[in-house]
């Protein structure tokens, strides 16, 4: 007699560039194939679709290539994995964030209306649309003014990466469609109303991205001081009920069964955070089990029974990752970013043709001559802002900084500088954290640069602790396709789900006491300039950015 | 009837791998014909030719290298200029230094007994012979202690590349040679006491690199307390009468003129340094212009009538460069250096293959992309110690440093970056000059490095000054030469010989006041990284050397 088979759930990640479904087994975790699909215009930072042209460090999106996923990606998912549609009990999604975007009530993006194809604030703003700088710096210097008391929950600074700024600046700098727009959406949940037909806003965006705290928004008083016209935006276009982290938001239209190939009527997760969402996928769901999900950067999640106000993290919020705990987010805004700088500058032809002949990419050619070094042999310091310094400074006007040079520093010499470097960044996150009283136990590390075990080992020796791996390489698909289980039934809660879905592998790397020593030595340097360059002691880095911007205006 | 050929001088250039013999016009300068020969030894730094290995930092030469040069230069030349030996009137020589070695009464070089050809000690000691520091360091700390009135004739600290740091690693290390040494000569001296058979000390290098001052070498007291075995070093082999520069030695031996084809009995110039005696050449013979030599490194040097005390210089020495005048010298020990460490770090293969197909050279490559660029336009600030620092630092533990660095740096911002950092330190010596009340008036560049239009134009712009540049390409072989025509009498003395023979346009490059502006704000933060990280204030480049040296022990 055939055997039953088994329940699945579909998980679909959204990332910057596409997206990707995996089909898992409901009772192992199991993946049984995915599928990617990429957005047809991918990050619009030059021009709209129509030739209009955008302004630097904008960053948009065309919210149709999101649909696309959930008519290509899915359907192929399930077909790899042989999976019939009636064996699919739930899908979850997960999402960049804050990644957001102007809708009419019946969630009609404003981009769609043929009248406003070519304004620019009409479309999705993804999360690295870095234009509201301005924005962001009067939200901050008015809260911390009125001492507002949700300023403390994000590390006293927001981000012009989020909610407020990307609003605040549709409304200063098109009131047209800022007026025009009647809610306005994190794409995360955007997609979700798609799929079953009802507007769920989140727990993880309203709190890390919209400053939901204690059950309030910022309050009138303060966004009519902002600017008079920003008074309603909370009661007008932000406000709405919020669905914890794991429940069903609704269930799967006829339409979007028919873009996906699954079953009408089946259980639609609660939108979520790429992030965060990864945290059980990697079974860290007991407080001070800190997950880093590494990539071009890192973002750092992690949940605890303790609520601190941990100076520079990018915020804590109540059930932001696993309902019941306080969940904190901090993160360091280029990590992968900045190997890969190097390997476009500091990778000559010589060594191009030594990797080649071994068969090696740059990355691994540079590891592997790295890998052949003592600590502290190569002689060098680098500050790792090449991309500014989101955790703890939040300064996205800091730079690099490469210290110890001589005329026989080497490629790989900078190149390892350059791993150590995202890892002093990385301790100085948890250092933050545990001064404020919130304890960090254990890391696991998630995400593309798992793959590099040098890079690992040098993160366990500049933290002092051991380090786990993610089982998966799809740890966001796999994290939003366990909320679906339990949005589903299957599991009575994330962490139930977690410990018979997750995928981790505990102490993988254990610090080595001999390069612990030395790297306290090093890693001491690290936090003298660190200090000296991050906290205004001296402000070159400032002063060189605005010099730059006046050559080059 | 056939005009009366025009009388000629010899000049030969002895560098740190070849040497260069030009022959010159007397009445005009005329560069008639040049040839080099390459040292069949090059530079000794890992084993001495028996296949004996050397310990790090340690630099040697073989003497008869040098009498190649006069065997095979010297003749070519004559050759390639056709000019008949009779023509010739005088030959003059200039070395690097200090580089010097250890001989018998009579000249015999050590390393030739056959009995030393094994002994490390026996051999030339070259200019970048960096083995002696802990020499060097005891002689700086117990002048200073003494309060020795010859320290601040060298901005407070000696070299350990100079003659009595070199000295007692030799008697410390290997006393049987140091007893057995008779003489402890330059090699600016040796080599003419090989053309015209007398020793004669000249007051060039007595002056900058054996400590003579006033008539005085440092006192038997002191040497006893450094050590008591080095009471007698200046008495049993250094002292010797001091020639002063443009006289004559002596007159060309029957050896010598066997050697190099010249008529025996012409005049012999008194010896003299590559540097040095670059500044007659580029008719940089009144007070307040500065030469600067520029290629793998840069060696400042300028005549004064003022006698200061700068903090940093090499030295100032009566007559050092041109009789009746203060000459000084100080230095940058990285430049043309710094610039091929970037073209071997970070010269890509897309680069290196646009720059192949443009027809370029690395450097070309990268100047003409950096000439693009309005001034602060890269965004960085380069300090530029990757060889250490020689003035006004005076530190060759320091290292070097890039700030300002993004994921949008590119390998050309690096580049200007780093040909910037260049003219702030020399900028910082011209300063350091003025400030001691020794005005800098004028600066004219000579060496490999004045080919690059940008790099000059960059000088003008950071230091404030009109440049000249000299126009010969054999600078310090014309100069040798011009200081020969001077010691056979043909001009009454070095300024007048200049002024015949000497080349210079003036005021080739001017400094734009738009880009002068700009740079004052880019030196004003070099000035403050300078001295944070040069004056103790974050001692990390020390830190980070004694780590290296740890990690590679």
């Amino acid at each position: 007699m055939a055997e039953e088979p088994a329940s699945c759930v579909v998980g679909v990640d959204f990332g910057t560039l596409s997206g990707r479904a995996v089909v898992v087994r409901v009772h192992d975790g199991a993946e049984l194939a995915s599928a990617e699909h990429a957005y047809a215009h991918a990050v619009l930072d030059r021009t709209l679709p129509d030739g209009t042209r955008l302004p630097p460090d904008w960053a948009l999106q065309v919210p149709s290539d999101y649909l696309d996923v959930l008519r290509h990606a899915v359907p192929e998912a399930l077909e790899r994995a042989g999976v019939r549609p009636e064996q699919v009990i739930g899908i979850g999604t997960d999402f960049t964030a804050c990644t957001v975007l102007p809708v009419l009530a019946d969630g009609t993006p404003l981009c769609d209306l043929p009248e406003y194809a070519s304004r620019p604030h009409a479309y999705v703003k993804l999360w690295r649309h870095h234009a509201a700088q301005g924005q962001a710096d009067r939200i901050n210097a008015l809260a911390a003014e009125r001492e507002e008391p949700w300023l403390e929950r994000y590390g006293g600074k927001i981000s012009s990466e989020w909610e407020f700024a990307k609003a605040l600046q549709m409304l200063e700098e098109d009131p047209e469609i800022y007026h025009r727009t009647e809610r306005w959406v994190e794409a995360a949940d955007w997609i979700v109303w798609r799929l079953c037909g009802t507007y769920v806003r989140n727990a993880c965006t309203a709190g890390y991205k919209g400053q939901y705290q204690d059950g309030a928004y910022p309050s009138r008083a303060y966004l009519a001081a902002l600017n008079p016209d920003f008074a309603d935006f909370v009661t007008g276009k932000l406000d709405h009920p919020i669905g914890r982290l794991g429940s069903p938001a609704g269930t799967l239209t006829a339409e979007a069964a028919a873009w996906t190939g699954l079953p009408e009527g089946i259980t639609v997760c609660v939108g979520n955070v790429d992030a965060h969402v990864t945290a059980p996928a990697a079974v860290a769901v007991e407080p001070g089990q800190m997950v880093a999900i590494m990539g071009t950067s890192t973002c750092h999640v992690m949940s605890s029974d303790q609520l601190g106000s941990v100076p520079g993290m990018c915020g804590v919020v109540d059930g932001g990752i696993l309902p019941g705990l306080w969940g904190y987010e901090a993160g360091q805004s280029g990590v992968g970013d900045i190997f890969a700088w190097w390997v476009r500058t500091g990778f000559p032809a010589s060594y191009a043709e030594r990797a080649a002949a071994a068969g090696q990419s740059p990355h691994e050619y540079l590891t592997a001559l790295a890998a052949e070094q003592e600590v502290g042999e190569h002689g060098l310091i680098a500050l790792d802002w090449h991309s500014g310094n989101r955790s703890v400074l939040v300064d996205h006007d800091l730079s690099g900084l490469l210290v110890g040079l001589t005329l026989s520093t080497r490629p790989e010499d900078v190149y390892r500088a350059l791993l150590e470097a995202t890892a002093f960044g990385t301790r100085t996150i948890i250092e933050s954290f545990e001064t404020a009283g919130v304890p960090v136990d254990e890391l696991i590390i998630a995400g593309g640069l798992t793959k590099n075990a040098l890079l690992m080992q040098i993160y366990a020796d500049v933290t002092r602790r051991p380090l786990g791996v993610i089982g998966s390489t799809q740890g966001p698909a796999l994290g939003a396709a366990m909320h679906a289980a339990v949005a589903a039934g299957a599991y009575p809660d994330i962490r139930a789900a977690a410990h018979a879905m997750g995928k981790v592998r505990r102490g993988v790397y254990r610090p080595d006491p001999r390069r612990a020593a030395a790297y306290e030595r090093l890693y001491a340097e690290y936090r003298l300039l660190h200090d000296h360059f991050g906290r205004g002691a001296d402000d070159v880095m400032h002063r060189l950015r605005r010099l730059r911007a006046e050559a080059s205006a």
